[in-house]
């Protein structure tokens, strides 16, 4: 099924088809809504906001920038775990705009807080809850040092609740997906499901990014969000340990944005029984299933990579250490003769050799291995005795290329993924941001 | 003047002008020539030989990647600071050739041994002097992983060697930079002149490398040669001291050879006073010279780096330390998104800051001004007051791009220069090596 969504949709997205992507379950005790601010002046959505009518256990991590935007400074600063909405805008990043940027927020955060009070109370028939602009989370994605157009956000945000829904259908999750994008050319979402002692958890994500700062646009964002009832403290331990082999192992072009967050929310409404220790093996089954959604993310990102046209896997073994094994890899990953290479669907692999090399790792030359696909390309120090470049030369006109890096030093391994690097790339990037 | 060089020519270097660089002096104490084994198959020079008669005090720095080639290994076992000769091929890195290609070396090793003591022995009648393999250095710089073409180069030897030269008149030193080249659009070539006490002496530098390693090929390269008569300790202490701030403060693409070399011979023909402390003030005309003509020749490099089309100088000021002045700046050059923003004319700041941000550097993000050329961009964590994009956007069109970030967090400040990130980049680097 192709849907005609061009009312509301990024037009950089072509025909995405729906039925591409996993159905996403709705996650009781949250709400949603995406519209339009006409941040981009087409009409397309750029507000998204997810509420939690009685709260959500909160974790997240952020960009190691020293250069973070005013969404992230803010969040930050909210020190409680326990959060009431999570409010995303796309087309400006909120970085590097003063103070006036801080203040645009604060003054959104407001209106916010005000407007979910109002509808809290009249949901709540008496019992009213005032919510708090302690209780609210920031995200933003988009152009670096422009002014940040935080009156028209404002001017939304009564809409923006006023759509919040609780039911979120296949066709709402696609729509909040699409509308937190920026250069993407595809939404990204994922569904898990896993079990925590009897009860059933569902966890369903999306993210957003394309480079890893993209054009004029920036950011990797990905907001997960589940009805498990987890303590934000160990959601956080959780989170950090996935997100180390998962979003953190990706890279188009190893640029870091001022904007990156990866953050889940927990309602609690599978009603599990109560963890009282991040250690409990009833954790177990959660922590992998969040990790095949934030892979599964992660490499839905690499695969919208700007201009790729290939998905690369690097699989560096033998290190003496996996922070070895990583540097390695992500030295391979990153360096732009390997990624053109595979643009040109060339076996070059004295690229590769050449990308180890100069990763700053004390490794030995003529312990290493290196395979392409299942082919031995290298081994002590030379082309492997059975290298036929015809073979090889085919298997490079794949989708998906694998590389397996042996050091030969021990036993620490990593893996990363990234895209290779093409002329559109360039086009993208070079383009005149107005 | 164009010379029609086709014969001997590297067909990827086009119509050069002598006229467009400076003209190189002979260094007395020095032979050298320039000849083909036919090793691209298009008869152009790919051999080049460099003889001191006398011998010459040598330095040198290498590359510092753990994979290295066959004859950086070569020079890096020869322990004596005193050598007979220098021989450089091209189209073959001799990396990753394995046992073969370090046996090869020693067997071209042999005969250029043996036709060097020959000569000697015909030029001094009677006192003929023995040059021993232990003489000899060498450099490589082409494909990595490919055999090692030791046969044709060990059979053209005696031909190297008969063409040896002592006048190295302006069209010499083309010829040889010319011979050199791999992936360069033109050959590298600088001059200076300096004293040590009231001598005159001479000093002429040839360089090559187009990316940091290049498509097929690789590796940066540079000769210097002079009359001085300056001992090899205090060669290698000035030379590395230079470096610091001129080779290794170029950037193309963040890659870095497993062949890169810079060395300089000393002949000590210019029979300047014996120097005997490398703290000599004798010393420092020399070392600004060695300076200037080291600086030239690596701004040479980034000019001509692969797909170039501007050449941007990052100026980082205000660090803490140098070392921190030198990440920033290198993690600002080194930005795919910075240097395809420069491709495209496009004043976009904030990759600056995004770049200056990832750095890992502990940089705070209001206390930093961006300049672009004279105009102050960014301070206070926002657009200055000032900026008016369409000044900058002219700015933006020269060909020559200087950035200022100033930190403003102490006195360290450091100098990067480096290249756009064009589309004839990714073409020169997708291109199938065959």
């Amino acid at each position: 099924m192709t849907v005609n969504l061009r009312n509301f949709f990024n037009p950089k997205i072509k025909s995405s088809k729906m039925g591409e992507f996993q159905e996403l379950m709705p996650i009781e005790g949250m709400e949603a809504s995406a519209v339009s601010a006409d941040l981009y002046g087409d009409g397309r959505d750029d507000l998204v906001l997810f509420y939690f009518q009685e709260g959500a256990n909160f974790a997240a991590v952020y960009t190691t920038s020293k250069v973070t935007s005013a969404s992230i400074n803010w969040n930050l600063k909210i020190k409680r775990h326990f959060v009431k909405a999570i409010m995303v805008n796309t087309q400006n990043a909120n970085t590097f705009t003063g103070i006036k940027g801080a203040q645009g927020l604060k003054e959104i955060a407001t209106t916010l807080a005000k407007n979910l009070t109002l509808k809290s109370s009249q949901a709540a028939k008496g019992t009213s809850e005032v919510v708090k602009i302690t209780d609210l989370l920031f995200a933003s994605t988009g152009v670096i040092g422009e002014e940040f157009p935080y009156t028209k956000i404002k001017n939304t945000v009564p809409e923006l609740v006023k759509k919040l829904k609780i039911e979120q259908n296949k066709f709402m999750w696609f729509k909040l997906a699409n509308a937190i994008t920026t250069t993407d050319t595809k939404p990204k979402l994922a569904y898990e499901e896993c079990k925590i002692g009897n009860k059933l958890i569902k966890i369903s994500g999306i993210a957003k990014g394309s480079g890893m700062i993209a054009p004029n646009m920036a950011t990797m964002l990905s907001f997960i969000f589940t009805d498990a009832n987890i303590p934000a403290v160990f959601l956080k331990a959780i989170l950090k340990k996935v997100t180390a082999t998962t979003f953190n192992s990706i890279t188009v072009d190893g640029d870091t944005s001022t904007n990156d967050m990866v953050s889940i929310f927990a309602t609690g409404k599978a009603k599990n029984s109560k963890i009282y220790n991040v250690l409990d093996p009833k954790l177990k089954d959660f922590e992998k299933a969040l990790h095949r959604l934030c892979l599964n993310l992660a490499k839905q990102i690499v695969s919208d990579g700007e201009g790729a046209k290939k998905f690369i896997t690097i699989n560096v073994i033998g290190a003496r250490s996996e922070a070895m094994a990583k540097n390695v890899a992500f030295s391979i990953a990153n360096s732009p003769l390997f990624k053109t290479a595979v643009a040109g669907e060339d076996p070059n692999w004295g690229r590769i050799l050449m990308a180890a090399g100069k990763s700053g790792e004390n490794i030995i030359a003529n312990k290493i291995k290196v395979k392409i696909g299942n082919y031995l390309v290298a081994e002590q120090s030379m082309a492997s005795k059975d290298y036929k470049e015809s073979d090889i030369k085919e298997y490079m006109t794949s989708d998906s290329i694998d590389v397996e890096v042996d050091l030969g030093l021990g036993s620490g391994n990593y893996t990363v993924y990234t895209c290779d690097f093409t002329k559109d790339y360039i086009d993208i990037n070079t383009d005149y941001r107005s």
